[in-house]
């Protein structure tokens, strides 16, 4: 059950729900956010809803019987939009691209894929400069010190950053510095570091785990809605399975079923979701189809030579052929859409 | 190593090329198809392909690393365009729509879907008449009596058949009634009906194994071609993984990567690759995006009281509409990859 | 619904049942066993189930909700004991070991191997003349004169032959040279082969299909059982997963629960459960405490020269020492049991 | 390569020696544990490994080809045994068991946990303070004042604490009160918390991701280790695949392989393995025939009234039964070792 508060409800208005809840034994979560107030129950007794939602003091009321409830379809229908910029959106009606390399590595490099954005009209760089690394002697990221450089690259040029954070006491240094932040895959279920991001009013591009269901993926986002921060992203990297053809296996379907199941937006990463170059493509085109809000994929000026991941990065070229087929996709999916 | 052989190659440079070949030490399987004679040779030692090559009564010589030989891109470069009927291939440059029931059912079952079909374009129709059931007490399909019914309606109206073949003896009694012999995914790796298949020459869908991988997907498909069949389709119809928010998990991946690997046509089945009626469409279109040559598809005059599959299957409506985005689709990609 | 029904049920009596059953709309199969004659019926409307078994000329009448029935042990509570051969039987209580090469190589191999078991006190002897191979180029096996060779030297020493059949075609024939047949992992949903062996009177051990589920097995097990064969055992030989250290993950969960389910035998299979050497003895220990009623094992006079599975294959010594263990093991468990 | 300093390393023969590494190229890491000091080098130049191993200052020097190092047995080949407390050790030769309620809840619920414990001959009590749970509207744990109250009754009663830490934040203050952090599956690869427990010296017990392989275990442990703690368990507690019959699917094959590749203690998780009450206890059995150093299990007064886990949860006297059983267990296997 979520109840949507009116912003002028009065103490007495409040303690009389409270007294009305109380009555039907729900446990309740008191959530306020940048938009809006909300209490969440939980419980299992039967009531009339229309008890509690003709109150005063209460904008709506829905009954939500999935596991997670904010970010639920059954309680918004409409698509979210979210701010990522002054005039920069993502959701529905929007088609977002992020793209960039997978690690910052200097200065030259940051230049060259900005001057490759501009020019092909992207305005979302990612880049990570705190790498989870299956192996402790590998690259780490250059840190917040690579963060700063390159937030001041991007913000001259007008692009905008997205970055991987990956403890809670990196959001307040990398706060100044970033316009999006990222949960990696492997932080997918930190719950810590959700309800951190929670109280942070910064949109958050939240990765599937590595064997992440769908159901808790939308949780995890629920941790983040509830600690207070409405602005979220899912994004699609790819789960494990089997098949060793490949990194992951990109999977479509939970594409079109979190389009159904959530107002949030919806990123594919294609890069992770094949990792491998010559088929990068293919996936983004097919995810867009699948109903994905945007894409975020992996670019670098000599891929060969990336400090990570280059197996599964597009070089300029590749990806500026790419952002095109994307954008047409994206208008031919529109354009079906509009005839169902 | 594959050798393809002259139609004209004398007795002689038969044995003078079995000497070169037994000189290598080089273990070989005499293939012959509809289309061609090889040799596949398999063994280790270095020689000189040349020295072989030249040899009179050879057409060419590959050398091809893979685990399969004569299904591998490595060897035959082109696409395969395959002949289903009259005018009518599947392959690069057309778009193969094959659509029908999950279960032949009934006469005016048949019929209504027929109409269906003829009125949207569609010459190719799917159905069960030998249905592999989990539990021995559901219900098997109508057998060889459906399948003659069903025949008598499809050939009155120009429509192809393509269904599936469960064991070695039905092959013969079916093939005057079919056009496409279906392998379904549960027989991927019955190597004997696979055998049976190659002595066959009636295209063949392929569909690949529950948990089967690109790489047995693709030594299936040998068997049939090394055993004389060259009309191979292969099927990605998801794949079984942790996820239990659908029936399957479709493998966008494997579309993409299979037509960099083969020569043969590709063809997706979003119906079992997701299992929800809502989310076949999204499905489809995507494979489509991802490079499938093809799509089959469930579609039912009723899916709500279909046999079988009625919660993956379309109603009419439905799948017209479909149809028509598939084909956007297909055309969109074209164009994108004349681009590339 | 599972009615056992008197050997002595006469004409009328059996009418009398069915117009019973007809009244509550129950859809019926009749099965007719070595041991026992049933009807299964399969329906949803509630009705008293002591009207129908207090009717003459039925022995007992059982409700079980799984989708499986006379496999069931919510029918049979007791654990069957299979005949495998004069004084020799597979079940609760008796300790089952079946050791041999992967592929049956020639006369020199098998007689070593003969002589290594009745030195070793095995009594089954496993090998394969049949082979599934994912690759056509691969070795097939010797087929029907290798089994008639291998049989001749097994009857002589008083040794039984568990081997594999692959297609229905292949029953009859092998029928006179085996005791016990096997259907392997990828026949495993191979509907029509296990009908025919289910109109055979031999034993059969079914193997769990690649990805198969624990209830998927045992619907596979009741097409034999429905088809008029009770004398299966069960195997669990590994699952196919994400993790890529060892050829598949051996499933101890589903021993354990397989011995809660179903009332047949089940047996391990550590060659194939985890595919590497030197780690086939620990897995069997496992399987043994986990519950298994015995073991299924490879063993080759040369593993490294075994034509198939020699990175799996125990040699003499090897083998030697874990009868031992397995047999000791085994005796700790029924121990443990009786404490319970 | 790891080279293993003396303890009286001068100054110059430090110089030396990074002298010769830089010479050949390799990328060193600095290792200072409790025990010991060493240098990690990661490079691809052959070079003479006695050259460097003969220098002054150097214990001694191991290549190790695998991505992990220190924790490979290819160094290392004694296994590790680990002081968790005065006189208390796990790893070969001794048999460690665990046990707790999945939650602690409340003074009366520690209180009979601790004295059937004792009673029982168990010195380490599992327990969790702070929860990791999928929802947000799950109930989180008594977090530091549960753990107090804990402590308090566990001290006096002689029982080892260990719980799992989820932040880096909790790791000073829940210091004083345990005496084996343990890290969840979902933390496996929170290499900031793998970093910062690698500075604390207290025994970790290191659980392996829902998805997680070996290689990546090994690897995470090797973040402990390389920041300085040696004192390292790692624990299987099923992974996540196709089959839904269980909660998770019990690697009995890792324990075996684990026990292969490193010299850390190997810890069996039966209660999340299978997540079944009544099927707990064979996965144990067969986890120590595998090859576990020990088992974690949870055991609550009244299973059915925990506060999360209850349904694979053993009351008093199912645990007391089978922590004979597993001692009976593990006796033989010991016994069946030293016959090897």
């Amino acid at each position: 059950m979520i109840i949507q508060l009116d912003p002028h409800i009065s103490v007495e208005q409040r303690e009389a729900l409270s007294q009305q809840i109380k009555n039907i034994r729900y446990k309740t979560t008191h959530v306020k956010t940048q938009f809006g107030e909300y209490l969440i129950g939980v419980g299992k007794q039967e009531f009339d809803i229309r008890r509690i939602g003709s109150m005063p003091g209460i904008r709506d009321i829905h009954r939500v019987s999935d596991d997670y409830k904010l970010v639920s379809k059954k309680w918004k229908v409409e698509d979210t939009n979210i701010e990522l910029g002054p005039g920069l959106h993502a959701g529905t009606g929007n088609f977002t691209l992020m793209a960039g390399p997978c690690s910052i590595e200097d200065e030259s490099q940051v230049v060259a894929i900005i001057n490759h954005l501009v020019a092909n009209g992207v305005t979302l760089m990612r880049g990570g400069v705190y790498k989870p690394r299956s192996s402790p002697y590998s690259f780490r990221g250059l840190g917040l010190e690579g963060l700063q450089m390159w937030h001041h690259h991007a913000q001259a040029a007008g692009i905008k950053i997205i970055t991987e954070v990956m403890m809670v006491e990196q959001i307040a240094p990398m706060a100044d510095y970033i316009d999006i932040f990222q949960v990696g895959a492997r932080n997918s279920q930190n719950f810590n570091l959700l309800d951190a991001l929670g109280e942070v009013d910064k949109p958050v591009l939240l990765k599937r785990g590595m064997s992440g269901t769908i159901d808790e993926l939308l949780q995890s986002a629920e941790y983040i809605f509830s600690h207070g921060n409405e602005k979220i992203m899912l994004c699609e990297r790819g789960i494990r399975t089997y098949e060793t053809a490949y990194r992951n296996t990109m999977d479509i379907n939970a594409i079109a079923m979190l389009k159904e199941k959530t107002h949030l937006p919806v990123i594919a990463d294609p890069s992770h979701g094949i990792g491998l170059r010559s088929l990068v493509g293919r996936v983004a085109l097919a995810s867009v189809m699948a109903g994905a809000d945007g894409v975020i994929m992996e670019v670098h000026p000599t891929p060969e030579k990336a400090a990570s991941d280059g197996q599964q990065t597009l070089n300029f070229q590749e990806a500026g052929r790419l952002y095109q087929g994307l954008r047409d996709a994206y208008e031919l999916r529109r354009q079906l859409e509009r005839h169902v």
